[in-house]
């Protein structure tokens, strides 16, 4: 077991940027209950490294071991209250096959800005069994450690895959046949709409909503109707929470 | 107008605090949009302290005026880029009339922690028409800064109340003759149940859900199924996801 250097600790603290971690291809994890997940995931893990002042039960793979003390793992933390282990795992290569998205409900983002967001959204098509989810090239990355730790481990069960939508959405549609929905403001009640099993649906960008250069490419507009009796009522739901209601009422209809 | 005092900012940056807002029975809210809105709802505003070295459209009304500096703001804000202009409100005083809960949909929760999460649930309750949230005495304040400017003004339209849910329920039982339901990791499929327009629905703590002290006077316990194929998914959904989820289901089987 090594000790953590200076030159492995400025690589590690680093990746809490995106450039860095695209730069190094490399994301970060942190506590043994996500790392664990990892090492079962089979994605690749390249340094593990343990504050030697606690104990934890032992993880084994094939990786490098490092060992810190207290003062080392504050340092390449992204957390207040850093755990005894870190994880630098290697990131995917992820490319979706069109072909895979057939007979299936998939998630689409356009442009979600806030990690803590993309996580809660990761969380609720783990929950929902909606296996990919394709984000706009300008959205949160999925490797911000914030996401990967607001999942609770989701992310190793939902493929993110990021897109140029406005060529994504038309290919999608002529493989799979399937139709594309997006929830506006304006748009056609949600619990009188007929939802198929297998479609596609796209939430906005928290503050403008679905840009028109990717509404164009959208069969159906779908709305979560307000019941505020006096039409005195929030401007907006939060996109986590529409995404969760979206999800609810897609899968609702489909065999139990 | 007067100029912020040394002891006024003092009292006013104590308020981030739930002791300090309970001595003086005094909040804070912030921003120009989320202050006109209180200044409409008839709450009643004890001071209103404006950046002097910024320009934003007056507010009128029967409150004392204050003005301070950059500098004299960022003491009291609770933001990190604090709006031109802050003011203190009275804290109204709220008991619940159970008969005025009757024939309506209310929401509960049992020792929420988080006030991110009750300030999203307040704009859900706001979105979908209830009027109403109960609240155990030990869940996040509705008045913690937090809660109040993540509702983005949804707390002066949906009447938030803490009570002892033990001695709360089976009055509001024996009165209003609903039932009252609670979310549960095992429980009966939300989409198979059969859902009243007036009851009442528990929501449980982050961590431990609903306590088993609240959960006796539960007349169903309700699931939101997961749909993970492999069986192997999220092990809880996030609270709020879980309260939309539920207020969706409620409302959609009610008159549109």
């Amino acid at each position: 077991m090594q000790t953590l250097s200076k030159a492995k600790t400025s690589l590690i603290s680093s990746l809490s940027v995106k450039k860095y971690r695209q730069e190094h291809n490399l994301f970060v994890a942190e506590g043994h209950k996500i790392i664990s997940e990892v090492i079962n995931s089979g994605l690749c893990i390249k340094y593990l490294v343990y504050n030697e002042d606690r104990e934890i039960p032992s993880l084994s793979g094939d990786f490098e071991v490092l060992v810190t003390d207290e003062a080392g793992m504050k340092k390449i933390s992204n957390l207040k209250n850093p755990p005894p282990v870190l994880a630098v795992i290697e990131i995917p290569e992820r490319k979706p096959e069109y072909i895979n998205l057939k007979g299936k409900l998939t998630m689409c983002v356009d442009d979600l800005q806030d990690p803590g967001n993309l996580g809660t959204i990761i969380r609720i098509c783990d929950w929902f069994g909606i296996e990919n989810l394709i984000c706009s090239n300008k959205s949160a990355d999925v490797y911000n450690p914030k996401v990967i730790q607001a999942t609770m481990g989701a992310f190793l069960r939902v493929n993110v895959f990021y897109e140029n939508l406005v060529e994504f959405l038309p290919e999608y549609r002529k493989v799979t046949g399937h139709n594309c929905f997006g929830t506006f403001l304006e748009g056609e009640n949600i619990y009188q709409t007929d939802l198929p099993e297998s479609a596609l649906f796209v939430l906005g960008n928290e503050g403008n909503g679905i840009s028109p250069e990717v509404a164009e490419f959208l069969d159906s507009k779908i709305l979560i109707p307000p019941y505020s009796q006096a039409g005195n009522h929030a401007e907006s739901l939060n996109i986590s929470v529409a995404a969760a209601v979206v999800c609810s009422e897609f899968r609702r209809r489909g065999p139990a």
